[in-house]
């Protein structure tokens, strides 16, 4: 699939088919969060792909705003070396990488915010010292959507030209 | 340019051509950063498109890791609303769906981290309450490479099964 095509068209995708997401795919997803580009070429992060259901149903039920990461195929938490200073930024690039390139598989996503943190990382042997940045959920779609309607603020709201508040004429 | 093979041979790109960027090229960047996600679709960004060569010389003098600012066809600040929690995030990944999509039209770009933030501001009329996130170049590089030779470390160094600390077999 075509970059645009696929930025324009991703969703977040929060229900998912009980089906298995082929091994060379979950690897084509770490490889595109493994080539990633970080602050300094740091790669402060480590992917922990979790496939085990009971685990996915215990994180679901950790996790406030993403109860259905017990229904995912599988998840990858990420996971960021403390002493780095822009593990928000890198991790979010990389997160993003791997979440284009599964959606270019069919497989979808979505970010997850709200995880009780300390309780995820203790069932995954995550050390204290260790930001959870995210859980990502991976699974084929329920639900099938088509086409480019996003509810988004327009242009003309958002992108300006020169200097704050010069609108940008396209 | 498929997804895969586009976060594969990304490469972060300071050196470019003095060669304009069509504006539609620069309309399909800005709107992969319009229809990103965000937490609770907040779409808390707002995103300025610098031309003029004085300011963008301006800006590279303010940026101590990213000089090359000033020889940019174009950039793009990108600034975040103060009310916003996940801003870092939110942003993050729309600056890489915005730069995927440039890459996958020719156009390089990388991420600036430091830059004198208070001075940008008032040089593009930013209000003080907003985060300045980046400013991120644009431009035809210089130096076209070609090939995915990168300097990551491997899979086995960064991705987990399961468990922090087991390998992932792959």
């Amino acid at each position: 699939m075509d970059v645009f095509e696929s930025v324009v068209k991703r969703l977040e995708v929060k229900s998912y088919l009980d089906k298995p997401v082929p091994m060379n795919i979950v690897r084509e997803i770490l490889e595109a969060g493994r080539l990633s580009p970080s602050a300094m070429n740091l790669q402060p992060w480590r992917f922990i792909v979790v496939k085990d259901k009971e685990t996915l149903k215990k994180i679901g039920a950790l996790s406030p705003s993403g109860p259905y990461i017990a229904d995912a195929a599988f998840a990858i938490a990420i996971v960021a070396e403390p002493e780095s200073r822009w593990y928000q930024i890198d991790t979010a690039r990389a997160a993003q990488n791997m979440m284009l390139v599964a959606w270019n598989r069919g497989v979808g996503s979505r970010w997850v915010g709200s995880i009780k943190r300390d309780e995820v990382k203790k069932l995954l042997a995550i050390p204290a010292e260790m930001h959870l940045v995210t859980v990502l959920p991976f699974g084929y779609p329920k639900k099938p959507r088509r086409g480019t309607k996003k509810n988004r603020k327009p242009l003309s709201e958002i992108a300006h030209l020169e200097r704050y508040g010069q609108i940008f004429f396209h």
